[in-house]
């Protein structure tokens, strides 16, 4: 088998990644201009990172809008698996959800799956991944999550609800589908096996509880996407609907190169939300090749194009790019760590709904 | 490799039974007189299950026995997989566990492992585990648990304290290991693989909860050893010691042919803990084929001899045989149908204790 040019699964990403390969390897659809101006119909505006191709394809969103213009209105879900701090990439998908929840009025299931990286991570233990929750889940509120409409769901706190349906689902997958989905081997912990079917039920958890078919939107990672090509399978045979996806690229590293912003270990290229104002100034002075890619904080269109073409006719030096990011960032990191000081307060309406 | 003449594992009993090769194969220990007599030290009499070879193998019982003199005491495991109702083997263990609850004073954790047998059994739905809960419950409280020190452990409903632990013994035990053990293939589903480290749990759970490391007496049916072969391996990493045990024999079915009395289906040899008095006669007449076996219901040794004797010389008829145990049956059968119905209203201390 010829070397694979990059890779992406929950577990790997690696190498530059080719989007437009993935669209067909994984069999989702792209988020073309048809789908955004149905999107638009209903939020008026379109979001930044649809208009910016940050979030690229889909699943079923068309079924889910079908719904939507029913009035069988859909809740979100998305989640993080705690095991180090926050970096500006993982912020994204979770804007990208407060806008949802605010454009389509939607619940937000946010899912801390506390025990994956655990099972997944030798030397990591719960001690840890607990630590890191309390702060990942720190960065969730503060990007303002409506806290009426938001529930977190930790997956050991939460197990007295979410086991039972896990078992549903795992009775319907094989070791075999596990194989040959994940890579796994016989050399995985069993835990590791069983864990899909975990990050499967926050998918139709508020059907169960609600005891009606709701629908559920899941914005997330495409390196996700795996768990529910499984949990889609099975969903209907439990008698719910299969979720609808919106899939989301990764952000790059400050150096540019291909991969995710690596969140794990002491990795000086990633700007983490805890930063101060100097640790940001010095990693971007040391590490941020192009500014091209960190549109994400500039969120007028001609402004960026603006500074696109100067920057590329040579008018505008890299050192002033990197000025105008260091600005940027800094100045967004400011303001949500404000916020992330006062989300400390506010955990436990999250955390404790049942 | 040569047929087998006999299978034990806790998915398959089948064929006639020989306990010695049992004992060397999974590598327990006989419950000699040495060790009787010192039980006997503590509890002044040995229960008849232990004087006729009920409870015959053992693992790690003078160790416990160690901590107990020295003021180390041990609390006692055992459980019960919903799937169908309670018969009169069933009750075997629970028996002797509440002789073991008086005489050592000890806790009784008594787990419900509602998911297994829904993960095992392909027709079987949560509805019928829970029914059949519900149900054994009663018999298991109307065997005289002390409700003070005596806790009911459902899994799917305490998950919340038991999931977390099963994933720290999950991470220790490789897909490998099950295979070999249990004789899964990639075909089983992945509930069913984690299943095992849901069953390790109640071992050291008191530890857990209690912040100390206490011993742990696991009285169980010797098809249910291979459980623990692997997880005693885990719980010394995890901090907590070894659970010592203590291993029954099956009860055979009244056709007196061997592997267990089933549970499953509707056996018609099996007498469940819910037939009338005309049942149990009937399946008598029908089925029991010799009185020999049925030792269970004459405590007294000397008048079960001279039974076994009468017969043996056939002074006593197989009618008259049967008569005497026909009579017995539902002389213990009427009493735990009373114990029954007035565990009804127990329910709840024994459920809701956390």
């Amino acid at each position: 088998m010829a070397k694979k040019e990059f890779t992406v699964t929950p577990y790997e990403a690696e190498g530059k990644i080719d989007y437009n390969k993935l669209i067909d390897e994984f069999g989702v659809e792209r988020l073309n201009d048809a789908v955004l101006q149905r999107i638009k119909k209903h939020t008026k505006e379109l979001h930044l990172f649809l208009r910016r191709k940050v979030f690229f394809a889909h699943r079923d969103i068309n079924w889910l809008l079908d719904q939507y213009e029913k009035g069988n209105k859909f809740f979100l879900y998305t989640g993080r698996a705690p095991s180090g701090p926050v970096h500006i990439g993982h912020l994204l998908p979770w804007i990208f959800c407060k806008w949802l929840q605010d454009k389509f009025g939607a619940e937000m299931w946010f899912q801390f799956p506390d025990e994956e990286k655990f099972l997944f991570k030798q030397d990591l233990t719960f001690e840890d991944t607990n630590k890191w929750m309390n702060e990942n889940m720190l960065d969730v509120i503060a990007l303002g999550f409506d806290p009426k409409k938001t529930r977190f769901i930790i997956d050991t706190k939460h197990a007295n609800i979410m086991y039972k349906e896990a078992c549903k689902v795992a009775k319907k997958i094989t070791f075999s589908t596990i194989k040959a989905s994940f890579g796994f081997t016989d050399s995985n912990n069993i835990g590791s096996i069983f864990y899909t079917s975990m990050q499967a039920v926050p998918a139709f958890l508020p059907s169960v509880l609600k005891g009606k078919n709701i629908p559920c939107l899941i914005p997330l990672g495409i390196d996700q996407d795996i768990h529910f090509r499984i949990s889609r399978d099975v969903m209907p045979k439990l008698g719910y609907y299969k979720p609808a996806i919106i899939h989301n690229v990764f952000l790059p590293p400050l150096t540019g190169i291909g991969g995710k912003m690596a969140a794990s270990g002491a990795n000086e290229s990633s700007i983490w939300t805890t930063d101060s104002e100097k640790d940001v100034e010095k990693k971007i002075k040391k590490y941020a090749f192009s500014g091209g890619r960190k549109m994400f904080f500039e969120p007028d269109d001609k402004k960026l194009q603006r500074i696109h073409n100067d920057y590329k006719s040579g008018k505008m030096l890299t050192s002033e790019l990197k000025e105008v990011l260091i600005e940027k960032i800094n100045s967004f990191l400011k303001e949500h760590q404000k916020k992330r000081e006062k989300a400390k307060s506010q955990v436990d309406k999250f955390v404790n709904w049942n």
